[in-house]
């Protein structure tokens, strides 16, 4: 029987980029995956709804050009080609990364893995696998609340939405963070009466307030019927409707009827791999330490079911950590300059710390917001909603977080990323040239503003 | 008569932030403007070009939409309403720039000016205004070339071209700058058969080679023809063809006709207003010191009546140094970087030195590619085509430029130049996270394939 320098369980975005990593590194690696490679972010999340987005996006464009003078006539989509093509696009990425883990060698199981001890991974019961060293990266899937009524009817989560074949004439969607607002927008721009309900108090609660209350105009300007501080009580369903009993936090209850219930209400990490073992847990998630080891000796987890960010991104970045780390502790886990990105219209993304935070660790900070609709480049594009906010510190002018809600935000974000990254002072950001006309001349305007030397504004 | 600190003669991108920033310094400010405020970057430039480029992106993009199964019916373009809407743009930011200068109580004389010694601009011939310094910033004017027969019938540059009232069968550009193919890729959109001719061996010949191959193919392939190493002999008209004699480096002679001609064939300095001095030139155009100072004391010039780059950006920048060393000479202007784009589509961005520099400056270095048809995102949107190409020090990993070809590479630009700036390594640019998905992904990914530990590459 081969022995493993390293077996990773999980195919998606922390296992993949850790096999290939490690192989590099000249290890024997063995891969197991109970689904398909690319994980959830490949074939459940990231890349098909950012694909449907992009149809919103597209179908918006259209629309909006009309009152530019670009007339088309009345817009058919065409729902079972739009999923084709997004099954397409899924395809020749999850073929990408299939060549990637064959051209550098890696081993390739596909089953439900069970880690039975340090050493062993068990997959589908009957092949055993031996490895020095183990990286979990079994992620996470949607988590499902308990409500009354759930488990009696037919609901979608993000795993099965995508692939819905028809477009409802309403969807109700219960959870408003990012999911639940990235889905409520792509259906309403395909003609879906919309409704999400969330239970606190502003949609996506763990970003920038000030972003939150834009982008719930936003979405409540397309028609989307937003339901904030209301959660679910009971769920039922005749021939094909959904029945909803909802009530506010005053207790008051209502009904709603939809076509299609999607519950986006989080989601929990996949722990049932471990069960065998005696690792230390950080409430649902696995606990590790800095250098992403579990408290058992050579066991390391990355990714969604470890908790933290629950990002593709955060998890191909814990993968080159543990992998760095397999031998001895060398690099510590670092998460100080993460992008958050929604996809929705506008785009909302962040890097570092939002005003809520910075209150809450009393940190004395000063923020300039900047209006995309004095931009040239916005006005060009008729793409004038949204804003630019950058918070720094007091004292030395650091750069503390950016919040950017807009066109292209998603791309725009990673210049304050790199600031925060190599350290750049707010001086610097204020005099470095951006291009004429771009979008992001914004960044270059609000920090000359705060540091008082704004042109285009104070 | 009031006695200025500072007068500045142009209110283009160089001019009116001179004097935003001379005036908040507490300066007494006097602008003058021949002709209309933005100068010829927000009337005739920029503004206008990217307004109607980006018309011809949203007709591109429901073109390819159909393929996807966005169907609309047949697509008309209302021209004279675009002509309305670019016009609504280009007036909402002179507005801008009107407002700016009047709420920093800059005075503002409309009329050509004279500067006749170090403290003294006459304009119009009959008002004289004094003043402690004077800044030149009295931008470009189109540069025809000599042609037999050119003077005698009637061609466009981008004086008019933005304002021409149809849209003709056909146009010739010569010149394939940064302007001609901007203009041919706009003018192929909205159905006009479009040849552009180019002295030189390749379009876009300041740029780096291979995307200048790159965009040449995405130019033809949109059925623009281009003849490179032509030269225009003689031009004729009849009632309304314009008629070109061309010929080739090997001499041989080709007849073109076409319903319109463009004149790109770059930007002469507006000289005029020195005349009675005896500044020191360079070339056409005035030569300064490093502080931006003429070769007479008092008197600065900034923007592209000094040459460099001619670039909206580079003019405000200068505007910056040359108002912080009116009383004393404290910053030298800083060209270390500049980004440089092009709006085609794909579009274009560079910043910092491109391969052929690194040659001729014999300087060891190191480069690596990576196509857009491997990122997730470009999958996503369909925007396959492009590349971005990062060149390092061979020694020090240090990053010597970047080009981008491809969509928002004219935004995702900054973060390049941003790690140029802040002199992040090849290392920290491996390093730092990105957003899953984005475009942004592939500069990630170029550094660690250029420091040996690519996941999706080599």
């Amino acid at each position: 029987m081969t022995v493993y320098d390293v077996i990773i369980v999980g195919g998606g975005p922390g296992g993949y980029v850790a096999a290939v990593r490690a192989a590099k590194l000249g290890k024997k690696v063995a891969l197991v995956e109970a689904d398909l490679l690319g994980g959830a972010c490949l074939n459940k999340g990231c890349i098909p709804s950012k694909t449907l987005l992009n149809y919103a996006e597209v179908i918006e464009q259209v629309d909006i050009a009309r009152s530019w003078g670009i007339n088309s006539g009345s817009l058919m989509l065409d729902y079972k080609r739009m999923l084709e093509r997004k099954d397409e696009i899924v395809q020749t990425l999850r073929n990408g990364v299939e060549s990637l883990l064959h051209n550098n060698k890696v081993d390739i199981y596909n089953g439900i893995a069970e880690v039975t001890s340090g050493h062993q991974v068990v997959v589908d019961e009957d092949t055993e696998l031996k490895g020095e060293k183990i990286i979990i990266a079994s992620g996470s899937r949607p988590s499902i609340p308990p409500v009354n009524g759930l488990e009696q009817i037919d609901y979608h989560t993000t795993d099965s939405i995508f692939e819905m074949n028809y477009i409802p004439d309403s969807i109700v969607i219960v959870g408003g963070g990012v999911i639940g607002t990235e889905i409520a927008d792509m259906f309403s721009s395909f003609g879906t009466k919309v409704t999400i309900i969330e239970l606190n108090e502003r949609i996506i609660p763990t970003e920038d307030e000030s972003a939150s209350n834009h982008l719930l105009k936003a979405l409540r300007k397309k028609g989307v019927k937003i339901l904030l501080k209301h959660q679910v009580n009971e769920v039922s369903q005749d021939t094909s409707n959904k029945k909803l009993v909802i009530s506010d936090d005053s207790g008051k209850t209502i009904t709603l009827t939809a076509d299609e219930l999607l519950i986006a209400t989080g989601r929990s990490p996949n722990t049932d791999l471990i069960k065998q073992l005696e690792l230390d847990m950080n409430g649902h998630f696995i606990k590790t330490n800095e250098y992403l080891e579990t408290s058992i000796k050579g066991i390391f987890a990355i990714g969604d079911v470890i908790g933290n960010y629950q990002l593709a991104h955060v998890a191909s970045s814990e993968a080159l950590t543990a992998v760095a780390n397999l031998d001895k502790p060398q690099i510590k886990a670092n998460y100080s300059v993460i992008p958050r990105c929604i996809y929705t219209s506008p785009q909302v993304a962040t890097v570092g710390m939002i005003e809520g935070e910075l209150r809450k660790r009393n940190i004395k900070y000063r923020v300039y917001t900047f209006n995309f609709d004095r931009n040239g480049m916005a006005l060009v594009t008729g793409k004038t909603e949204g804003f630019s906010k950058i918070m720094i510190d007091e004292k030395y002018g650091e750069i503390l977080g950016v919040v950017m809600v807009g066109d292209h935000a998603t791309e725009i974000i990673s210049q304050s990323s790199s600031y925060m990254y190599l350290e750049g002072t707010i001086d610097e950001l204020a005099k470095m040239i951006q291009p004429h006309p771009s979008l992001s001349e914004v960044l270059m305007e609000s920090a000359n503003s705060l540091i008082g030397k704004g042109i285009h504004s104070n």
